[in-house]
């Protein structure tokens, strides 16, 4: 066995890629196409659409700006265009994640003593219910929790008054989102008011467009994300640091497996429980099978890996790679990233494709449709009709690559600073807040942290940019806090084993002796990175400085979903310089690039801009340029 | 003068298009733009654009689909993509469309006795209080006023409930929506669900795409464009006939000319009052122009031309013609539907262009943001800016052409009872109905009625579907309820005038004469297309018989905006057959184009379905057509 010192440690995106291509020859044998395939048809892709240069906003279009022809029909001209669409980009993201909020708000409405959901961390309930100063004194948990429900399904239309959490930033930033115009009100108003201001003949001024892109994402971040996440630990319990593992090899061959994906625990935790039913793997066995393994694809599986342990399949790319080993029973999805084209994939297999969202109705599937009331029966269902299916498997063409890795998982801001609390001394030392990571920042021990973030997109080569960037992150003693398709990248690498402080910078590895923690730390799903959020927020307070002060960078190497622009956004706005390595359909008008990039434009407004940067090598250089800059801006 | 029964008596659109090149010279000799040059611009449109068969939902993309690649790189099918583009039109117009009728229920939350905004008519304010199960006995009309605005806010954002105007509906409407899943919620949320159902990875089947297409449309007809227009009629007066004129030659000469353009009457009533003032008009003359004179175009023409008798210069296509004149002092917008193409535009005249409103931010503008707590100051300052401008005008590019029309408006359900309780035996017959109607259909007197609503759209000669299809449906005793562009069109051609009755059918001009009204029946804005909604309903209570029975079709021949899709959804929702003039980008899928034209789609779900016929004079035939099977089936 290699020393852990060694990279070659860690499962390299070649061997991932070997085992992918093993996978596609089952694919070609049954008639598969694939996302590799499908990419070759779609390329080039069009260059109007790429600039973010084409209308298709009404219908006397569509309209696309050359030299020629330099504004659209109603006179609109290049940056409005691109604006414009940037913003609607934004508000796809900001509905969809908030919506994710909104059903936990939901669940959480519905929880009972007894029932299906359950309040597992009525401490943090009554949190949140002091935060919106709603009285917790001698009130039932649960009437308490309906009480926190309904306020926070009211925060997506209360006709005044702004978002409950933004009160949870530090002072500065509150007052430089209201000076900027950018507080945001209720979610659902924000999403419509892009809507609307997109509209044919309403806005056209970058500037406009680009204010409420920052409005609707901070919405999503310091609103509906931020909710999602909240409630979610709730009634699903806030996560601790938890041991599991990732990768393609975590599919097991001699039983049944449940692939969980998609975003939302409310149907996950469910699956996850019945899996567990004696009854079940009674049934299971009586197939022949020794049990049943579920394992998770994109944010479902860092929401039940960092809750219960459950391994981590694969990240956003990967997801067709479940079906190819021809060993999933079920790939069981609610909403969000999931590719219709596992319809007609799983048509190839024996493999269940199981549809169960209202919000996520696709072709080729098996709907049962769930809902929180009858979670138990539906979840049951699903499992069991899994088990059925173990007998249908073709045998020849299964095959699971071997390839797996360990990771400790469960960061949440709460586990974050518990492990701190271990290095303080508690006779002199405040329990319970940041303020060791911000000694050992200014110190020099840690350079400072980077949250990295996002998907997989094939414009970049599959988790190479999240890899080889956290691998350079680490050796210049950088922590990496992660979530999404990012943190599954890292995991399935192994950069979550505690062993992987090996390859860090003496600083860094210090930091994960003394704390106990590897040095890239799982913060959760995609919502989560509203848990950045408030580490960020936190640290500031903590440190008594803004955080653009602070050496932190966010980025996100591989995006792909309008999600992503809506996290950006708030991560920016939040005070956070933030670098993409795709660009998002805005490089057509160079009055959006210097909003967005530039000195005069949202940097003037919240202190921190993006860098759009393709080349990952250079991104890595400039984030650690970046982290030395604010050092020495700090002094430190 | 020619006899009226000639056509040749109506304003054709040979002479408006004359009038129109006279006024592209001017134009041409200052060097301006114009959306004639930029159609040559932007011909041809891209296909893929046009077909709905390109997607941009995500950064891997865009992806459009060929026969080579007939999936995008998520595995989406050209029937998905289609159908998810389809939904976010209709998402954009119905969140457009709401946010009026949410800036109007905010107007009438801020009214109070003395101020800027008052109640008008607050009989209408206590019947729909009634309707909403909200207490009226002994309560001050405006705390009432309050309780109402607060209660419609709440309709946008409430997390349990669906809308309350839906109650109008007959109870066979209502059955359908909910057997069919599409009751309206909150209406922001409608708009968030939208957004989500059509982000990466979530829905691909075109059914669940099109039925929520419905629902965000109902939303926007039964909830914010009813709302819009009854806070409206309660703030600013429930509109009655009125007579105007229509045209470019209502710009006068000699005066200080400002036009009002964009929807939301908020505006237009302040800077109508205000041009009233006796200050601003002793100043008009001491600058030597002879007078004020507001004048409109667009919607926010059909407001306050339905209110006030104000002018209505022009629709959609002839904005730019306005500033074209050399003698528009001002052109004051709010929102949508405004080319930014006037910013550059008025740059070349002495003209100032204002915008008011935060959500329609254009480059090249005066930008005095409108509050409703300080209408009064703003609307003064836009006034007095104006008349201070006639001092810049350049005569030698003064050209005014000298078309207009006489026109009767301001057809409300309301109004439209009146006129026919007037033609009812008050000994026997019940006031207050629409039963006079219901038995001049019967009687086949009249054989049925179009709504006919909708822009302009250059793929379509200007105004000419609209003028040539009424005049086909008036020779053929059918009459027509029009609003917003479409309005504007019969107004400007003479179709308004009380002497058109002698272009119809001797069926419909005995109706015309027995009830004293014009042919064309003008019923407001674009919002107020809801009036056409609680006519239909309320015809098909008084008649017994279902709304889709009726022999009734709507209309919109060359529409060009979002809101036009979400409006098409819910009048086809709402029972009523509707033909559009211009593909709604969904040509290149069959499966949706089934869905919403064909017998196994939407027809089943509500009875009525969408025709699109690029042919004018074959759309009229078929509407006839069509209503005459209706007749046929009802045995009638």
């Amino acid at each position: 066995m290699k020393d852990w010192k060694d990279w070659d440690r860690l499962i390299t995106v070649d061997q991932m890629e070997e085992a992918t291509a093993s996978l596609l020859e089952t694919g070609a044998k049954v008639g598969a196409d694939s996302w590799q395939q499908r990419v070759k048809n779609q390329t080039p892709h069009c260059g109007f659409g790429e600039a973010g240069t084409c209308c298709r906003i009404c219908s006397m279009g569509p309209c696309r700006i050359t030299k020629k022809a330099p504004r659209g029909i109603c006179g609109c001209d290049v940056h409005g265009i691109v604006a414009r669409n940037y913003l609607r980009f934004t508000a796809g993201g900001s509905a969809t994640h908030s919506d994710h909020g909104r059903s936990i708000a939901h669940t959480l409405y519905l929880a009972k003593e007894g029932g299906s959901y359950q309040v597992k961390d009525p401490e943090k309930l009554k949190r949140i219910a002091k935060e919106w100063d709603i009285e917790t004194e001698g009130k039932d948990i649960y009437d308490l929790a309906h009480e926190v429900a309904l306020t926070g399904l009211m925060e997506y239309g209360k006709p005044f008054g702004v978002q409950r959490f933004t009160k949870r930033a530090p002072e500065h930033t509150q007052e430089l989102w209201d000076k900027a115009g950018i507080t945001p009100r209720a979610i659902d108003r924000e999403v419509s008011q892009s809507m609307h201001m997109t509209h044919m003949g309403c806005s056209s001024l970058p500037e406009a467009l680009i204010r409420q892109s920052l409005r609707a994402g901070l919405s999503d971040g310091w609103g509906g994300s931020m909710m999602g996440t909240e409630l979610s630990d709730v009634l699903f319990g806030t996560p601790k640091p938890v041991d599991t593992e990732a990768n393609i090899g975590v599919m097991e061959k001699d039983m049944v497996n449940i692939v969980v994906h998609g975003h939302d625990p409310s149907l996950s935790e469910m699956v996850v429980f019945y899996a567990q039913d004696p009854e079940m793997i009674a049934l299971a066995k009586s197939y022949g099978a020794k049990g049943i393994n579920v394992c998770g694809v994109c944010c479902t599986a860092n929401e039940v890996a960092m809750r219960h342990g459950i391994p981590m399949a694969g990240n956003f790319l990967q997801q067709e790679n479940v079906v190819l080993t021809g060993a999933c029973e079920a790939i069981v999805v609610d909403v969000q990233c999931i590719f219709p084209a596992l319809g007609p994939l799983s048509k190839c297999f024996h493999t269940k494709f199981v549809t169960t969202s209202p919000i996520a109705r696709m072709p080729d599937s098996e709907y049962i449709e769930f809902h929180e009331e009858t979670a138990a029966e539906n979840a049951k269902a699903i499992v069991k009709m899994a088990v059925e299916n173990f007998q249908n498997r073709n045998q020849d063409l299964v095959n699971i690559p071997q390839l797996k890795a360990k990771a400790r998982v469960g960061y949440s801001v709460e586990a974050i600073k518990k492990c701190l609390d271990g290095v303080t001394n508690s006779h002199v030392d405040e329990l319970g807040t940041l303020k060791p990571l911000a000694d050992v920042v200014k110190a020099g021990v840690l350079r400072g942290a980077v949250a990295m973030v996002g998907c997989n997109n094939p414009k970049v080569r599959p988790d190479t940019a999240h890899i080889e960037l956290m691998k350079k992150l680490l050796k210049n003693d950088i922590i990496v806090v992660v979530s999404g398709c990012s943190a599954q990248a890292a995991a399935k690498a192994g950069l979550m084993d505690m062993e992987a402080k090996e390859f860090c910078g003496e600083g860094l590895k210090r930091v994960c002796e003394l704390v106990g923690i590897p040095p890239v730390l799982h913060m959760g799903s995609c919502v989560d990175i509203s848990r950045m959020m408030v580490l960020a927020a936190d640290l500031a307070k903590d440190w008594g400085c803004n955080i653009s002060q602070i050496p932190l960078c966010g980025c996100a190497p591989e995006w792909m979903s309008e999600k992503a622009v809506s996290i950006g956004n708030y991560v920016v706005s939040t005070g956070i310089d933030t670098f993409l390595g795709v660009d998002p359909y805005s490089k057509g008008s160079e009055e959006v690039t210097e909003l967005l990039q530039g000195e005069t434009g949202i940097k003037q407004w919240v202190e921190a801009n993006y860098t759009v940067e393709l080349d990952i090598e250079k991104m890595g250089d400039m984030m650690i340029e970046r982290i030395e800059q604010k050092r020495a801006a700090l002094g430190i």
